[in-house]
Protein backbone atom coordinates (compact mmCIF):
# COMPACT_ATOMS: atom_id res chain seq x y z
CA UNK A 1 0.00 0.00 0.00
CA UNK A 2 1.10 3.56 -0.69
CA UNK A 3 1.36 4.54 3.11
CA UNK A 4 3.10 6.77 5.23
CA UNK A 5 4.41 8.18 8.86
CA UNK A 6 5.27 11.32 9.35
CA UNK A 7 5.85 13.43 12.77
CA UNK A 8 4.18 16.37 14.12
CA UNK A 9 5.56 18.29 17.21
CA UNK A 10 2.02 18.94 19.23
CA UNK A 11 3.69 20.90 21.75
CA UNK A 12 3.00 20.78 25.66
CA UNK A 13 -0.40 22.13 25.35
CA UNK A 14 -3.66 20.86 24.46
CA UNK A 15 -3.53 21.80 20.11
CA UNK A 16 -5.32 21.85 17.01
CA UNK A 17 -2.48 21.25 14.24
CA UNK A 18 -3.10 21.76 10.57
CA UNK A 19 -2.04 18.79 8.79
CA UNK A 20 -3.57 19.66 5.47
CA UNK A 21 -0.27 19.95 3.80
CA UNK A 22 1.23 17.29 4.96
CA UNK A 23 -1.55 15.21 3.64
CA UNK A 24 -1.87 17.03 0.73
CA UNK A 25 1.45 16.45 -0.42
CA UNK A 26 1.55 12.80 0.07
CA UNK A 27 -1.43 12.58 -2.19
CA UNK A 28 -0.36 14.79 -4.81
CA UNK A 29 0.22 12.90 -8.25
CA UNK A 30 -1.80 9.71 -7.28
CA UNK A 31 -4.93 9.91 -9.34
CA UNK A 32 -8.17 8.90 -7.82
CA UNK A 33 -9.10 7.47 -4.70
CA UNK A 34 -9.43 7.42 -0.77
CA UNK A 35 -6.73 9.23 1.88
CA UNK A 36 -7.21 7.50 5.10
CA UNK A 37 -5.86 9.61 8.01
CA UNK A 38 -5.42 7.73 10.97
CA UNK A 39 -3.82 8.78 14.15
CA UNK A 40 -1.90 5.66 16.12
CA UNK A 41 -2.21 7.67 19.71
CA UNK A 42 -5.06 7.00 22.34
CA UNK A 43 -5.28 10.25 23.14
CA UNK A 44 -5.42 12.15 19.81
CA UNK A 45 -8.24 12.79 17.00
CA UNK A 46 -8.46 14.02 13.39
CA UNK A 47 -11.11 17.10 12.77
CA UNK A 48 -12.00 18.30 9.70
CA UNK A 49 -13.20 21.88 10.51
CA UNK A 50 -12.29 25.66 9.17
CA UNK A 51 -8.82 27.46 10.67
CA UNK A 52 -8.09 31.03 10.79
CA UNK A 53 -11.12 32.56 12.03
CA UNK A 54 -10.76 30.86 15.60
CA UNK A 55 -12.63 27.73 15.36
CA UNK A 56 -9.60 25.53 16.41
CA UNK A 57 -9.20 27.52 19.50
CA UNK A 58 -12.84 27.28 19.98
CA UNK A 59 -12.61 23.60 19.77
CA UNK A 60 -10.33 23.49 22.24
CA UNK A 61 -11.49 25.03 24.44
CA UNK A 62 -15.00 23.49 24.16
CA UNK A 63 -13.24 20.00 24.55
CA UNK A 64 -11.75 21.03 27.76
CA UNK A 65 -15.87 22.55 28.60
CA UNK A 66 -17.19 18.09 27.52
CA UNK A 67 -14.46 16.32 28.82
CA UNK A 68 -13.55 18.47 32.16
CA UNK A 69 -10.14 17.71 33.48
CA UNK A 70 -11.38 16.87 36.92
CA UNK A 71 -10.93 13.84 39.09
CA UNK A 72 -14.02 11.92 37.71
CA UNK A 73 -11.90 9.77 35.78
CA UNK A 74 -11.03 6.28 36.60
CA UNK A 75 -8.02 6.58 34.23
CA UNK A 76 -5.62 8.10 36.37
CA UNK A 77 -2.11 7.98 34.80
CA UNK A 78 -0.09 10.88 33.73
CA UNK A 79 -1.04 14.72 34.39
CA UNK A 80 -4.63 15.40 36.24
CA UNK A 81 -7.75 15.07 34.47
CA UNK A 82 -5.29 13.18 31.68
CA UNK A 83 -7.90 10.43 31.79
CA UNK A 84 -10.41 13.06 29.71
CA UNK A 85 -7.67 13.07 27.01
CA UNK A 86 -8.52 8.92 26.92
CA UNK A 87 -11.99 9.46 26.21
CA UNK A 88 -11.91 12.12 23.47
CA UNK A 89 -10.73 9.89 20.45
CA UNK A 90 -14.49 7.81 20.78
CA UNK A 91 -16.32 11.61 20.15
CA UNK A 92 -13.23 13.10 17.33
CA UNK A 93 -11.88 9.83 15.80
CA UNK A 94 -8.15 9.03 15.20
CA UNK A 95 -9.60 7.90 11.53
CA UNK A 96 -10.54 10.05 9.08
CA UNK A 97 -10.97 9.20 5.03
CA UNK A 98 -10.77 11.71 2.97
CA UNK A 99 -11.98 11.68 -1.09
CA UNK A 100 -9.05 12.01 -3.23
CA UNK A 101 -10.10 13.47 -7.03
CA UNK A 102 -6.92 13.61 -9.13
CA UNK A 103 -4.24 14.49 -6.52
CA UNK A 104 -6.22 16.42 -4.91
CA UNK A 105 -8.32 16.06 -1.43
CA UNK A 106 -11.67 17.00 -2.23
CA UNK A 107 -12.31 19.46 0.96
CA UNK A 108 -14.17 21.97 0.53
CA UNK A 109 -13.22 26.00 0.69
CA UNK A 110 -13.49 25.93 4.11
CA UNK A 111 -12.60 22.62 5.40
CA UNK A 112 -8.59 21.69 7.02
CA UNK A 113 -7.68 18.44 8.18
CA UNK A 114 -6.59 18.80 11.87
CA UNK A 115 -4.79 17.01 14.23
CA UNK A 116 -6.60 17.85 17.98
CA UNK A 117 -3.82 16.63 20.98
CA UNK A 118 -5.40 17.72 24.21
CA UNK A 119 -2.81 15.40 25.84
CA UNK A 120 -0.43 17.44 27.48
CA UNK A 121 2.53 15.22 28.43
CA UNK A 122 3.51 13.73 24.25
CA UNK A 123 5.18 16.91 22.37
CA UNK A 124 5.49 15.04 19.68
CA UNK A 125 2.72 12.81 17.43
CA UNK A 126 2.70 10.48 14.67
CA UNK A 127 0.13 10.68 11.62
CA UNK A 128 -0.22 7.45 8.87
CA UNK A 129 -1.48 8.80 5.81
CA UNK A 130 -2.80 6.12 3.83
CA UNK A 131 -3.34 5.80 -0.11
CA UNK A 132 -6.09 3.37 -1.80
CA UNK A 133 -6.03 3.87 -5.45
CA UNK A 134 -10.20 4.14 -7.26
CA UNK B 1 -13.22 7.01 -9.43
CA UNK B 2 -16.58 6.81 -9.77
CA UNK B 3 -17.67 9.65 -8.34
CA UNK B 4 -20.51 12.14 -8.02
CA UNK B 5 -21.90 14.95 -5.76
CA UNK B 6 -25.35 16.15 -5.83
CA UNK B 7 -27.66 19.28 -4.35
CA UNK B 8 -29.54 19.33 -1.49
CA UNK B 9 -31.88 21.97 -0.07
CA UNK B 10 -31.93 22.50 4.21
CA UNK B 11 -33.36 25.38 4.56
CA UNK B 12 -32.80 28.15 7.01
CA UNK B 13 -33.43 26.25 10.19
CA UNK B 14 -30.80 23.35 11.13
CA UNK B 15 -31.54 20.07 9.91
CA UNK B 16 -30.96 16.65 9.61
CA UNK B 17 -31.97 15.97 5.70
CA UNK B 18 -32.41 11.95 5.15
CA UNK B 19 -29.65 11.20 2.21
CA UNK B 20 -30.18 7.34 1.70
CA UNK B 21 -32.08 7.36 -0.85
CA UNK B 22 -29.73 9.69 -2.52
CA UNK B 23 -26.82 7.31 -1.69
CA UNK B 24 -28.56 4.10 -1.99
CA UNK B 25 -29.00 5.14 -5.91
CA UNK B 26 -25.83 6.16 -6.27
CA UNK B 27 -23.85 2.57 -5.69
CA UNK B 28 -27.09 0.48 -6.90
CA UNK B 29 -25.51 -2.16 -9.72
CA UNK B 30 -21.56 -1.40 -8.71
CA UNK B 31 -21.11 -5.05 -6.76
CA UNK B 32 -19.15 -4.89 -3.56
CA UNK B 33 -16.95 -1.93 -2.16
CA UNK B 34 -17.38 0.70 0.54
CA UNK B 35 -19.11 3.99 -0.22
CA UNK B 36 -17.81 7.40 0.73
CA UNK B 37 -20.22 10.02 1.75
CA UNK B 38 -18.31 13.32 2.10
CA UNK B 39 -19.77 16.70 3.08
CA UNK B 40 -17.50 19.62 1.65
CA UNK B 41 -18.58 21.98 4.04
CA UNK B 42 -16.93 23.57 7.18
CA UNK B 43 -20.39 23.42 9.21
CA UNK B 44 -21.95 20.19 8.47
CA UNK B 45 -21.79 16.30 9.30
CA UNK B 46 -22.83 13.05 8.22
CA UNK B 47 -24.95 11.16 11.11
CA UNK B 48 -25.80 7.31 10.84
CA UNK B 49 -29.06 7.34 12.83
CA UNK B 50 -32.64 6.30 12.99
CA UNK B 51 -35.07 8.36 11.42
CA UNK B 52 -39.36 8.17 11.94
CA UNK B 53 -39.12 8.19 15.40
CA UNK B 54 -38.12 11.61 16.42
CA UNK B 55 -34.06 10.82 17.06
CA UNK B 56 -33.21 12.92 14.02
CA UNK B 57 -35.08 16.16 15.78
CA UNK B 58 -33.54 14.82 19.31
CA UNK B 59 -30.39 15.07 17.62
CA UNK B 60 -30.55 18.76 16.32
CA UNK B 61 -32.03 19.70 19.83
CA UNK B 62 -29.30 18.24 21.53
CA UNK B 63 -26.75 19.67 19.03
CA UNK B 64 -28.15 22.93 20.63
CA UNK B 65 -27.55 21.49 24.27
CA UNK B 66 -24.10 20.23 23.95
CA UNK B 67 -23.10 23.22 21.13
CA UNK B 68 -24.89 26.20 22.67
CA UNK B 69 -25.49 29.27 20.41
CA UNK B 70 -24.29 32.08 22.55
CA UNK B 71 -21.14 34.56 22.72
CA UNK B 72 -18.52 32.11 23.63
CA UNK B 73 -16.94 31.24 20.65
CA UNK B 74 -13.92 33.10 18.93
CA UNK B 75 -15.15 32.60 15.45
CA UNK B 76 -17.80 35.57 15.31
CA UNK B 77 -18.89 35.21 11.66
CA UNK B 78 -22.55 34.91 10.31
CA UNK B 79 -25.53 34.52 12.73
CA UNK B 80 -25.06 34.84 16.44
CA UNK B 81 -24.02 31.76 17.85
CA UNK B 82 -22.45 30.68 14.37
CA UNK B 83 -19.21 29.63 15.87
CA UNK B 84 -21.17 26.44 16.83
CA UNK B 85 -21.13 25.17 13.88
CA UNK B 86 -17.95 25.26 13.10
CA UNK B 87 -16.86 23.10 16.18
CA UNK B 88 -19.88 20.54 14.89
CA UNK B 89 -17.61 18.82 12.36
CA UNK B 90 -15.31 17.93 14.88
CA UNK B 91 -17.63 15.93 16.45
CA UNK B 92 -20.25 15.13 13.93
CA UNK B 93 -17.63 14.16 10.97
CA UNK B 94 -18.22 15.27 7.37
CA UNK B 95 -17.02 11.52 6.37
CA UNK B 96 -18.30 8.78 5.99
CA UNK B 97 -17.57 5.39 4.69
CA UNK B 98 -20.38 2.38 4.36
CA UNK B 99 -19.82 -1.13 2.85
CA UNK B 100 -21.80 -2.03 -0.10
CA UNK B 101 -22.77 -5.51 -0.77
CA UNK B 102 -23.71 -6.71 -4.37
CA UNK B 103 -24.86 -2.82 -4.92
CA UNK B 104 -26.71 -2.41 -1.86
CA UNK B 105 -25.02 -0.67 1.70
CA UNK B 106 -25.40 -3.03 4.21
CA UNK B 107 -27.20 -1.00 6.94
CA UNK B 108 -29.20 -1.88 9.58
CA UNK B 109 -32.64 -1.76 9.57
CA UNK B 110 -32.96 1.09 11.03
CA UNK B 111 -30.31 3.02 9.98
CA UNK B 112 -30.14 6.09 7.86
CA UNK B 113 -27.66 8.21 6.36
CA UNK B 114 -28.34 12.04 7.34
CA UNK B 115 -26.35 15.55 6.89
CA UNK B 116 -26.16 16.73 9.29
CA UNK B 117 -26.53 20.92 9.20
CA UNK B 118 -27.28 23.31 11.90
CA UNK B 119 -26.02 26.44 9.89
CA UNK B 120 -28.92 28.80 9.10
CA UNK B 121 -27.11 30.36 6.56
CA UNK B 122 -26.35 28.31 4.09
CA UNK B 123 -29.13 26.92 2.17
CA UNK B 124 -28.26 24.53 0.03
CA UNK B 125 -25.26 22.17 0.55
CA UNK B 126 -23.36 19.74 -1.96
CA UNK B 127 -22.80 16.04 -0.95
CA UNK B 128 -19.96 14.04 -2.51
CA UNK B 129 -20.31 10.48 -2.65
CA UNK B 130 -17.49 7.82 -3.96
CA UNK B 131 -17.49 4.25 -4.42
CA UNK B 132 -13.88 2.49 -4.64
CA UNK B 133 -14.69 -1.37 -5.87
CA UNK B 134 -13.05 -4.27 -3.52
CA UNK C 1 -15.58 -8.33 -1.44
CA UNK C 2 -13.94 -10.47 1.52
CA UNK C 3 -16.15 -9.95 3.98
CA UNK C 4 -17.92 -11.20 7.35
CA UNK C 5 -20.67 -10.48 10.04
CA UNK C 6 -19.77 -11.37 13.31
CA UNK C 7 -21.92 -11.48 17.10
CA UNK C 8 -20.95 -10.43 19.88
CA UNK C 9 -22.57 -10.54 23.34
CA UNK C 10 -22.75 -7.00 24.63
CA UNK C 11 -25.47 -7.75 27.46
CA UNK C 12 -28.17 -5.74 29.20
CA UNK C 13 -26.09 -3.05 30.71
CA UNK C 14 -24.40 -0.20 28.54
CA UNK C 15 -21.21 -1.51 27.54
CA UNK C 16 -18.25 -1.17 25.82
CA UNK C 17 -16.88 -4.32 24.04
CA UNK C 18 -13.19 -4.81 23.23
CA UNK C 19 -13.31 -6.24 19.58
CA UNK C 20 -9.72 -5.79 18.57
CA UNK C 21 -9.25 -9.84 18.49
CA UNK C 22 -11.71 -10.43 16.16
CA UNK C 23 -10.94 -7.68 13.33
CA UNK C 24 -7.10 -8.17 13.87
CA UNK C 25 -7.98 -12.51 13.25
CA UNK C 26 -10.30 -11.25 10.00
CA UNK C 27 -7.58 -8.99 8.71
CA UNK C 28 -4.84 -11.61 9.49
CA UNK C 29 -2.81 -12.62 6.37
CA UNK C 30 -4.45 -10.29 4.00
CA UNK C 31 -1.58 -7.71 3.14
CA UNK C 32 -2.36 -4.54 2.45
CA UNK C 33 -4.95 -2.31 2.31
CA UNK C 34 -7.86 -0.79 5.02
CA UNK C 35 -10.57 -2.32 7.05
CA UNK C 36 -13.90 -1.23 7.23
CA UNK C 37 -15.47 -1.78 10.97
CA UNK C 38 -19.22 -0.85 10.67
CA UNK C 39 -21.78 -1.69 13.55
CA UNK C 40 -25.36 -2.51 11.46
CA UNK C 41 -27.80 -0.93 14.29
CA UNK C 42 -29.11 2.23 15.23
CA UNK C 43 -28.32 2.47 19.06
CA UNK C 44 -24.24 1.43 18.75
CA UNK C 45 -20.78 2.75 17.57
CA UNK C 46 -17.34 1.95 17.16
CA UNK C 47 -14.88 3.57 19.27
CA UNK C 48 -11.05 3.51 19.25
CA UNK C 49 -9.75 3.93 22.64
CA UNK C 50 -7.49 2.68 25.72
CA UNK C 51 -8.46 -0.13 27.15
CA UNK C 52 -7.47 -1.89 30.66
CA UNK C 53 -6.76 1.81 32.78
CA UNK C 54 -10.62 2.47 33.00
CA UNK C 55 -11.06 4.92 30.01
CA UNK C 56 -13.34 2.25 28.56
CA UNK C 57 -15.89 2.80 31.99
CA UNK C 58 -15.06 6.58 31.60
CA UNK C 59 -16.82 6.67 28.32
CA UNK C 60 -20.51 4.91 29.10
CA UNK C 61 -19.78 6.87 32.64
CA UNK C 62 -19.17 10.09 30.56
CA UNK C 63 -21.93 9.08 27.61
CA UNK C 64 -24.68 8.94 30.89
CA UNK C 65 -23.65 12.35 31.37
CA UNK C 66 -23.74 14.17 27.76
CA UNK C 67 -26.96 11.97 27.10
CA UNK C 68 -29.12 11.52 30.28
CA UNK C 69 -31.39 9.04 30.05
CA UNK C 70 -34.15 11.40 31.09
CA UNK C 71 -37.56 12.56 29.16
CA UNK C 72 -36.47 14.89 27.31
CA UNK C 73 -36.26 13.04 24.10
CA UNK C 74 -38.63 12.62 21.43
CA UNK C 75 -37.93 9.13 20.66
CA UNK C 76 -39.49 7.00 22.96
CA UNK C 77 -39.61 3.32 22.16
CA UNK C 78 -38.00 0.94 24.58
CA UNK C 79 -36.72 1.32 28.35
CA UNK C 80 -36.78 4.99 29.88
CA UNK C 81 -33.94 7.19 28.60
CA UNK C 82 -33.64 4.74 25.57
CA UNK C 83 -33.65 7.99 23.11
CA UNK C 84 -30.36 9.01 24.03
CA UNK C 85 -28.91 5.37 22.56
CA UNK C 86 -30.59 6.76 19.42
CA UNK C 87 -28.15 9.85 19.40
CA UNK C 88 -25.19 8.45 20.49
CA UNK C 89 -23.96 7.28 17.22
CA UNK C 90 -24.08 11.08 15.24
CA UNK C 91 -20.78 11.53 18.07
CA UNK C 92 -19.79 7.61 18.37
CA UNK C 93 -19.85 6.67 14.72
CA UNK C 94 -21.21 3.12 13.86
CA UNK C 95 -18.67 2.65 10.80
CA UNK C 96 -14.36 3.12 11.44
CA UNK C 97 -11.86 2.44 9.08
CA UNK C 98 -8.54 1.22 9.89
CA UNK C 99 -5.19 1.17 8.16
CA UNK C 100 -3.82 -2.68 7.51
CA UNK C 101 -0.36 -3.06 6.62
CA UNK C 102 1.06 -6.69 6.08
CA UNK C 103 -2.20 -8.48 7.42
CA UNK C 104 -1.75 -5.96 10.61
CA UNK C 105 -3.82 -3.43 11.56
CA UNK C 106 -1.22 0.26 12.34
CA UNK C 107 -2.95 0.51 15.31
CA UNK C 108 -0.84 2.58 18.31
CA UNK C 109 -0.05 1.06 21.36
CA UNK C 110 -2.67 2.10 23.19
CA UNK C 111 -5.18 1.25 21.05
CA UNK C 112 -8.15 -0.84 20.45
CA UNK C 113 -11.06 -1.15 18.69
CA UNK C 114 -14.23 -1.05 21.11
CA UNK C 115 -18.08 -1.63 20.11
CA UNK C 116 -19.88 0.79 22.29
CA UNK C 117 -23.29 -0.38 23.07
CA UNK C 118 -25.47 1.92 25.64
CA UNK C 119 -28.37 0.13 24.75
CA UNK C 120 -29.96 -2.09 27.30
CA UNK C 121 -32.41 -4.49 25.46
CA UNK C 122 -30.45 -5.67 22.92
CA UNK C 123 -27.98 -8.63 24.38
CA UNK C 124 -26.27 -9.36 21.33
CA UNK C 125 -25.09 -7.33 18.19
CA UNK C 126 -23.44 -7.87 14.66
CA UNK C 127 -20.18 -6.15 13.64
CA UNK C 128 -18.94 -5.80 9.87
CA UNK C 129 -15.14 -5.82 8.80
CA UNK C 130 -14.86 -5.74 4.98
CA UNK C 131 -11.20 -5.23 3.47
CA UNK C 132 -10.53 -3.33 0.80
CA UNK C 133 -6.85 -4.75 -0.80
CA UNK C 134 -4.57 -2.02 -1.61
Amino acid sequence: MDTEVFRIRTGDAPSAADITGRVAAFVRGKGDGLVSVFVPHATAGVAIIETGAGSDRDLIRHLDELFPRDSRWRHRHGAPGHGADHVLPAFVSPSAVIPVVDGVMALGTWQSVLLVDTNRDNHHRSVRVSFISA
